[in-house]
């Protein structure tokens, strides 16, 4: 989308980790570097169409030659926003594949093309197969339909209960598989599939392959596939083009040839552009702009609004991801923030994990009880108002859980009234089965443990809902929520400080974990008592804590924990079976480091807090220098983690997973502490903290009807200027204009002033 | 075990399905002709130890040639009961691979020998590899340990509890591999693995990879694998030969190596002769004989004593496998019998689905409520008494679900009630959930359909049940019961029989289906009602239900229903949504087979009885005429079904799965009708009805200390001798007598009688 990112080409497959993928609301698909990668369907219920087995053979008839031109020396993968493709030359065969989600249609295309690149006429076999998943123990049925020129794969879910077959119209069962040009011989079994694309002449004798293009290949025994083979006849320098398209949709058919491809390709480029927003970045730091400007922004598209492609999602990705998605588009992110809220309950309290309507739960954690719900709610909201201006959204009404009705500050209200009550003993909000860190189910088991980290998020979240009811005209219930904030501070303080960290928390019995008696760091805990700190204006603890940070530094930025657990420990729980190293067991884990990346701009220290952001892309040049025996991460989205185990060999692996928090919190860092803007009902404030390696730095975005342009320089002393006019007072009054051009001078001496003061942010 | 079975030898791997296995009650492991096949591992729970991907690999360092033994042309595979070999010879070097499941302790073993039968001298890299599961979210850790000569893998299952962590510890979760003698190089990692076999330089720079036995190749970043490479050098005519083991036991170690392969072996053996028991029959079929006296028990033990290595199962399978496990050993079976008795509830209710203890339910259907527990506790254990002669069961105190205790006679007397009071408003039994056809889950969704088969089922029970109340003093009972029974028939012949065949059952409309309207013929309700008809006497619908029976014929047998359901229909459920010819939607489903070989020989017509359990079993020559494109089953086992569609060029292709209560019934038809051997508390009856085409059978079983020697033989009267003395009534005592050789003789006019007559059998 944006004209700043250069389509990456890579010829290296085994030295890096990661995958492309394509997206409509309807369709995701992934596509690796050879080109495999599976695919869903989105639609009544999230269906896996393949499990992203794809082949393209190529078969000389003369030569008797067999390759596929995924694994053929010197092809070049190109993984573009909207298409991806492979092109490779070989035997003086050019093949280029591309694939890409339709945007106007709930489907996945191919596109082969094949060019004689030599001198003489070649006779080719070209092959095309997708391997369909193993049915379930209902069963399969898949045939060739030659008037169609499609292939019907049926495979009935195996769940049990008469009302989910009687209701099973409503899921699509069936894919279709279209192809053009008409095929020589078709195959429906993957039993046979792979001697079939070899040309191998015993694969004709299946009675699920047809030699005749017009029989109907029907397989209802062995697992399914689709292949087909054309019969080609190049001369030098003739092209042969051929088609395929995967649907799951009945309702219409699935052409394909040229101009479906052409008009799907467009769509699904505008159904980014559509859905895209806006926001660009320019730094001086060309990496972190393209990652921004590009991947960053792709992927919180695709984590709010398909969910991560999650069937049961804990909802506090669901509130980050629309947060972090409302920076590009405000009023595209609202109903995901809004669908989260109406599952609150009239108490006040939101369950952390939720199953898609119509679905059934997948995922084991599904019934428990984590704390951090009714915190992340508030703390999502009000970071909402402050980047998008969206102050109309604190009087809407918005449905409860029981269909009763309230405004979205009685919601917040009622969450920090239900959370303020679930503190244990010490005044430290109660651990229940797990806080951010889901796997830490051991401390609060009996429901006495009491979590670090989510009294401190509770303390910055009811401080930013204290000044978003200031700015309401609610100052008696702000001062009200700021003693809270205080209190739940000084709880902090006095159970969990330990002189040099906070410790991470209580458990049933009251004794400490991550303090000095285990000699374990927890990063989250440290970085949120920064925050907390901040905000109920103490800062005494800053410094011990940034230097704790710095104890847990790695090429990847901090670790999560250090050091690891080794092996099962009953009072953290489950974390402590995790590989050590790994997620949240010690690794590096990228949404953490973003919690601190904000924190240390917070603090005052914008210039380490840069260094992690920086570390925590992929891409960093230390990485590869670090670990040069490791794959790296592609530059293609964020990933969850980085693998770290001291002396490991494996230190600095990605998950190679896409959908974190991290791409919000990064985002969020940059626009409300670097860049420093943050709206208020009656304009907008613009109080940057550039990091001072930048010289310079610049910011566009979109809200309402406004485009509002941002650069931020050194200077002599501060200024902010709109439109070259020298502004007096801040906020900035918003005026309905189409381009609002913000310029601001921060003199460079400011950076030598500490932490930021709290009252610098409402 | 048997001296008559040939082991099967094939080097035609793509024209067959099926697999060897081989297991104790600790480890189950299956190998197909590609030497791939899954394992698990029984202890407090049942694991999966690896998916089968097990690979051997030879590269020539000197000509670079590499291959794959399993995939050289030529290759021989060898099926044996405890061991299963490939051979091969390629580019002059011989590979021989044996694959076994130790008898003395849970282990897989794996003995590989490699011999240069070239004339000059070879330097060899010998590659061994098992890839083992994918990690959960946990995440999985392998490394190699130089010292101890073995790897050792860590994979921690995902579920999400604290208390399921806190019991790990009694869930083996770390594979431990040993091999011998010390591997040039390892790898751990299966993204490595395949360059590693390939002995790939780039693979020695994986982190997981190490070029120095000493090393850890520590992976725990990538999927898991256990892979080593030896460098041998072989003079002409020299052998080197490797070992590996595997196992999920941490508390003893895992030697290997020659004495060590050879005591496993031996324990191997002497497994299956230990719980084997001792059956054997003689007939003029040898294929017959083949399967009975080895295949077929086999499969029994394993079924019985493994459960089908099932964790969510219904106990119908489990008291026919017990039963049919019981004919060659009663002892060993009993148990299994009386731990599905103590699951009923003293109400007399059975539930069918059932989760071995200590397990999570995995199976949807294990909430259902069938109708024929009861029925199959009844059935089975009344036909126990008659197999085995354990009549002193009878009295046994048994334990119900909630502890309280009565005798097994007790047992089946509630079951008997309980079934009779779920009955519906045509005094047919209700349908609920499904009966032996479980995924009938239409008719009786609102809990008043009623089904033919439990009906018929029901009584044929109750007349089993009046039968061993008669034979143990208690007419009266008996005479009740046996009333019940006339009335279910009766009940049956009013509501479902439409003149030339009975319809299958009613829906909760009362409307029935399999009857003329639908035009739908089901084997199983004809089979039962035969023996029902039997059991009280009313022999009126035999030839009709003979009829329809022969309209299901198949070269395979009869199918199950025709015509298959084409798609979905809310009367009959999820049955319909089966792939039409697949398992219950009109397959040839072996189980319904054998019931109807059974009913066929009760109604006088043994020789259509034994062509359908000929045709039933693998390998009828007919198979592979009738098919001859469709891989044909091996003939190591009685698979569940074979496909069948008229007109499908897949019909004939076998489920090759293993386990079905086929097994059994097979063998209950021969033991107790075609040799007509019936136990009673004061003898044994003997009243055979040989199949006209045999000229005589003998069959050697062992009761309690006694070798009964049974011949059956045509004459020109009935007459039975003991020891060469007629006997001139029976029962014939069972004196205590080390040996009993039983000959009867049957007058050839018998066969022209028509069916049995009820009374002959008690």
């Amino acid at each position: 989308m944006s004209d700043m990112v250069e389509p990456l080409g890579i010829t290296d497959t085994a030295s890096v980790v990661g995958y492309n993928y394509h997206f409509t609301d309807f369709w995701y698909l992934r596509v690796d570097p050879r080109m495999a990668g599976p695919a869903w369907y989105r639609g009544f219920r999230i269906a896996r169409v393949h499990d992203g087995d794809r082949r393209l053979e190529i078969l000389d008839r003369d030569s008797h030659r067999h390759w596929q031109p995924v694994y053929a020396p010197g092809g070049r993968w190109t993984p573009g926003e909207a298409v991806t493709t492979h092109v490779s030359t070989h035997n003086a065969v050019e093949t280029s594949w591309d694939i890409l989600a339709a945007g106007d249609q709930p489907a996945e295309l191919w596109r082969v093309s094949i060019r004689n690149t030599g001198e003489s006429t070649r006779r080719l076999a070209v092959g095309l197969a997708l391997i369909l998943p193993a049915p379930s123990p209902m069963g399969c049925q898949t045939w060739w339909s030659s008037p169609d020129q499609r292939f019907f794969s049926r495979s009935v879910p195996f769940h049990g209960g008469w009302e989910e077959y009687q209701a099973i119209t409503r899921d699509p069962i069936d894919t279709f598989v279209s192809i053009t040009p008409q095929p020589s011989d078709v195959c429906t079994s993957a039993r046979y599939a792979g001697a079939f694309l070899r040309g191998d002449d015993g694969a004709g004798e299946s009675v699920a392959t047809s030699t005749h293009g017009d029989a109907v290949a029907w397989n209802s025994v062995d697992p399914p596939a689709v292949a087909a083979r054309w019969e080609v006849e190049l001369a030098p320098g003739a092209v042969a083009e051929i088609h395929l398209a995967i649907t799951r949709d009945a309702t219409q058919p699935v052409p394909c040839g040229t101009e479906r491809w052409q008009a799907a390709r467009a769509a699904a480029e505008d159904y980014l552009r559509r859905y895209g927003g806006y926001l660009e970045i320019r730094t001086p730091d060309e990496r972190l702009n393209e990652m921004v400007n590009g991947a960053l922004r792709k992927e919180l598209v695709w984590s709010a609004r398909l969910w991560r492609n999650g069937i049961s999602t804990p909802w506090r990705n669901e509130l980050q991801d629309a947060l972090g998605y409302a920076l590009w588009d405000p009023d595209e992110a609202l109903p995901f923030l809004e669908a989260v809220t109406a599952s609150q309950e009239p108490v006040g309290y939101l369950k952390v994990w939720n199953t898609r309507p119509g679905e059934r739960p997948n995922h084991p954690l599904v019934n428990s009880r984590h704390n951090d719900g009714g915190i992340w709610l508030i703390l999502c909201w009000a970071l909402y108002l402050r980047v998008t201006g969206r102050w109309d959204c604190w009087t809407h009404p918005l449905p409860f859980a029981d269909g009763s009705v309230a405004p979205l500050s009685d919601h917040l209200l009622r969450a920090a009234q239900f959370s303020w009550n679930d503190r244990g003993a010490h005044g430290l909000v109660l651990f229940h089965d797990g806080d951010w860190t889901d796997p830490m189910n051991g401390p609060g088991r009996q429901g006495r443990g009491e979590s670090g980290w989510a009294t401190a998020a509770l303390a910055v979240a009811l401080a930013e809902l204290a000044a978003a009811l200031r700015l309401t005209g609610d100052p008696l219930t702000a001062d009200t929520l700021t003693d809270r904030a205080r209190t739940l501070h000084r709880a902090m303080v006095t159970h969990l400080w330990c002189g040099d960290r906070f410790a991470c928390g209580m458990d049933d019995e009251g004794k400490r974990f991550g303090d000095h008696e285990d000699g374990r760091i927890f990063l989250n805990v440290q970085s949120w008592c920064m925050m907390a700190g901040h905000a109920v204006g103490d800062q005494r603890h800053h410094q011990a804590c940034i230097s704790a940070i710095d104890a847990l530094r790695t090429p990847w930025g901090p670790r999560l924990l250090h050091p690891s657990f080794a092996q099962w420990d009953p009072q953290v729980g489950r974390l402590s079976l995790k590989v050590p190293g790994m997620t949240e067991n010690g690794s590096v884990y990228c949404h953490g480091s973003a919690f601190a990346a904000w924190a240390l701009a917070l603090a005052g220290d914008p210039d380490t807090s840069l260094d992690i952001i920086l570390r925590t892309l992929p891409g960093h040049p230390d990485h590869h220098t670090a670990a040069p025996g490791v794959p790296q991460q592609l530059p293609l989205y964020q990933p969850n983690s980085y693998f770290f185990e001291p002396g490991h060999p494996q230190s600095g692996t990605s998950t190679g997973t896409l959908g974190t928090g991290t791409c919000t919190w990064i985002m969020l860092t940059l626009f409300l502490h670097y860049f420093g803007i943050s709206f208020e009902p009656s304009g907008v404030r613009v109080a940057p903290r550039l990091p001072p390696t930048w010289p310079s730095a610049s910011l566009r975005f979109r809200r309402a009807g406004t485009d509002f342009h941002v650069t931020v320089e050194w200077g002599t002393q501060s200024a902010v200027a709109v439109h070259g006019s020298p502004v007096q007072a801040q906020p900035i009054p918003w005026a309905n204009t189409e381009r609002q051009v913000i310029r601001v001078t921060i003199p460079r001496m400011h950076q030598q002033s500490g932490p930021l003061e709290a009252a610098s942010h409402p």
